[in-house]
């Protein structure tokens, strides 16, 4: 057995399992290992057990070779905001301490139904919905956070503990995360991947998220999740003679010198490499996006959270106890308003992103900041949440402490597999010149 | 102990157990002996035991005076899409036979914790999402449907085993049954209340609804579920000298004669009792919501019932099949654009809503109709779902072989509170001189 394995992507290792070159039990004993080695520097996990983990490993070996699924052996790692019927699932909450309902989120069952081999459950902030951090640390420097709320399936990924991670993003929670991670992270459509079985925070904002190491992988969770745009699949695409913009939003005076950087060496490497590069802005009537997205966030949350309110107020934050009691006191009235200007901005914005094959924007205001009491800002993230496009955080820049940074790629909704494809080509770009390079 | 416990509503009862005139355990047993002599005729639930629900009753009776929540022994019928941590849920699927997680869905978790005494689960078609019958039947007649998919809360409630049931509405799954049965219904704003533990078959449409038979008991459950407006509670509402709209809807052709009828009379009765009725209709530019509608929940639901189709595509419907494979070939844009044009029309009928204390419309083309293979036509429920907006069945009338027949009374989104103030004051015309009254 090869003690590397599992620094291969899950594309790779599915060759090799498919081919009997790799056993799965030998592919989890090799993340094992790596868990093992790096769990104290990194703690990315809530809950893991490896004798479990073998256990699955070997039952999917026993699985005969023509009844196997497209993800046979894939191992994934998953936010602790989605149930998991044999795991329990925690929310970061102690209202919710060893609750372990017996069921699987829809993700779960179709990752399984696949063959995915379900590692642990990721650390989270509490319900995925505060920004403050868990226990992990950011893998390329434990001084620092990996980002939230997705906090461990991002740091996992990003350190070799798994292939795959499962996130959310209601603000920022997945791309973010990828970014400080030094990963690929998608952001699909929202509502293209069902969320049955993941904790609301709210219904209108909230999306199930992935992670990878490279696009392939990602293209291989869509296919498993039959994410289909209208145009078949993008062949050839190449970034000589590609259209790209570069949109800084309504929130570029929060960016930093390290993402401020980024932006320009993505313009100058697309140029160099044969593409057309514009910038472009968005129309000044939705310089309130942001403020839309509070609101809607507030307000779902309102709902959202009365049940543990109801059943527990002391046991949880206080930006949620504000939520339910409204402190903010936003209006319905408002609430409405906030929740129609964003609908109505959907189709404006996604007539601008179709002009290109990708609008690059930032995923984060720079690298990973110190500490990990806080996650970081959602700042740039949170209008792609709310106006529901597809979103791929591509790493390959780097800031002045040397910690990875990586550009959004946005597209109109259900263009989900254009993106990737995009992603991809622009992805080989990005991490041969951008200037980062994984040092673990 | 009066044997007739059963006949009343929740605010009725919570009266009687405050006062300690009633425990818990003799009202539980009340309804427990009134479902054992009706349950051959009208088959409501899915899941009961009786035992239990005496053991749990007699817990709540344990209670300190001090220490009762506001819904203190109050019995609730539960749609079995929603998940119930003492109760299996099994969505009337063969996928989910015996199925029984130990999670309380959201709004179970509000109800118990107010303290709520929760009977058991009732029947809904598969996943709430199709009109095939389960076995259920109208407490009014056998041989008629009860309607769906809230088949079982629906007939529960309207045959006095159970003061409040829960259903959901997609299309028209609580307003329908609503009417059929006889009972007052709230399909509340979209996401007023949490739908966390509720099947998904369309995130932008499903929605928790209540069963009542009086408006009292649902302003009980909007209290319990902090269902405020921005405005203050409506006091001494009156008919005379309010102003109401009838509106037939785009779907007006396919009406009957009986809630035709209804129509004329709800107009004569409330202008009999000092009210202004106009009528008016909706402006051209919305005659397609049924088909926006139809676009959207066929396109969400092939997000919702991968999870299903993957693990055991032939356990499942065709129409279920059918949305994931995409059988009706919906365009990605086809889907966004109806996405679009339904959240665009949102407002535009709110500011037309706004300018009467209700607006009534049918909740349904007739009676319930013979045989309870199919539960009947959402026609006229479906455009309200997807519009957002409250709705309250208010029955009263009765259809040619002396069924009952509800109207729908409709609001702005958030102002669900004075509609139900609006309602009950209509309801008491409706109830009075409508020509409907109960014969069970």
């Amino acid at each position: 057995m090869r003690a590397d394995l599992y620094r291969l992507t899950a594309t790779e290792i599915l060759t090799k399992v498919q081919d009997g070159e790799v056993s799965v039990e030998d592919y989890a004993s090799s993340l094992l290992k790596r868990i093992e080695a790096r769990d104290d520097a990194v703690q990315a996990w809530a809950y893991l057990d490896p004798a479990y983990v073998i256990e699955q490993a070997k039952a999917l070996d026993a699985i005969p070779k023509s009844e196997r699924g497209p993800l046979h052996g894939v191992a994934v790692a998953v936010k602790d905001v989605i149930f998991t019927k044999d795991m329990p699932t925690q929310f970061n909450s102690p209202v919710y301490t060893d609750h372990a309902p017996k069921v699987d989120a829809g993700s779960i069952m179709v990752l399984r139904q696949a063959g995915a081999l379900i590692l642990g459950k990721t650390t989270t902030t509490e319900f995925a919905a505060t920004t403050i951090g868990p226990k992990t640390r950011n893998p390329h420097d434990p001084k620092r956070t990996p980002g939230g709320s997705s906090s461990g399936s991002g740091a996992a990924v990003g350190d070799f503990q798994a292939p795959i991670g499962l996130g959310t993003q209601t603000g920022g929670s997945t791309i973010r995360p990828g970014s400080y991670n030094g990963i690929y992270a998608l952001k699909p459509t929202w509502n293209a991947i069902t969320r049955e079985g993941q904790k609301i925070y709210s219904l209108i904002l909230d999306t199930l998220g992935l992670y990878a190491r490279s696009v392939e992988d990602l293209e291989l969770l869509a296919d498993t999740f039959m994410i289909y745009d209208d145009a078949p699949a993008l062949q050839n695409f190449s970034v000589k003679g590609a259209k790209f913009a570069t949109l800084k939003t309504m929130v570029w005076p929060s960016v930093g010198p390290g993402t401020s950087a980024a932006i320009d060496k993505a313009t100058t490497l697309l140029r160099e490499n044969g593409a057309e590069v514009e910038e472009i802005t968005l129309p000044d009537h939705l310089d309130d996006l942001p403020a839309w997205h509070a609101v809607v966030l507030a307000s779902e949350g309102r709902t959202a959270f009365l049940p543990e309110y109801a059943v527990a107020k002391d046991k949880i934050s206080p930006q949620l106890v504000g939520h339910v009691e409204n402190s903010d006191r936003i209006s319905r009235k408002a609430q409405v308003e906030a929740f129609d200007k964003i609908s109505a901005a959907r189709p404006v914005v996604d007539e601008i992103l179709s002009k290109y094959d990708a609008v690059i924007t930032p995923s984060v205001p720079d690298e990973a900041p110190l500490g990990i009491e806080k996650t970081g800002s959602a700042a740039f993230c949170l209008i792609w949440t709310a106006l529901h496009t597809p979103v791929v955080n591509v790493p390959g820049f780097k800031g002045e402490n040397g910690m990875p940074i990586g550009l959004s790629l946005v597209a109109p909704r259900y263009h989900d597999r254009r993106l990737l494809a995009v992603s991809k080509k622009v992805g080989e770009v990005f991490e041969k010149e951008g200037g980062w390079t994984r040092s673990i």
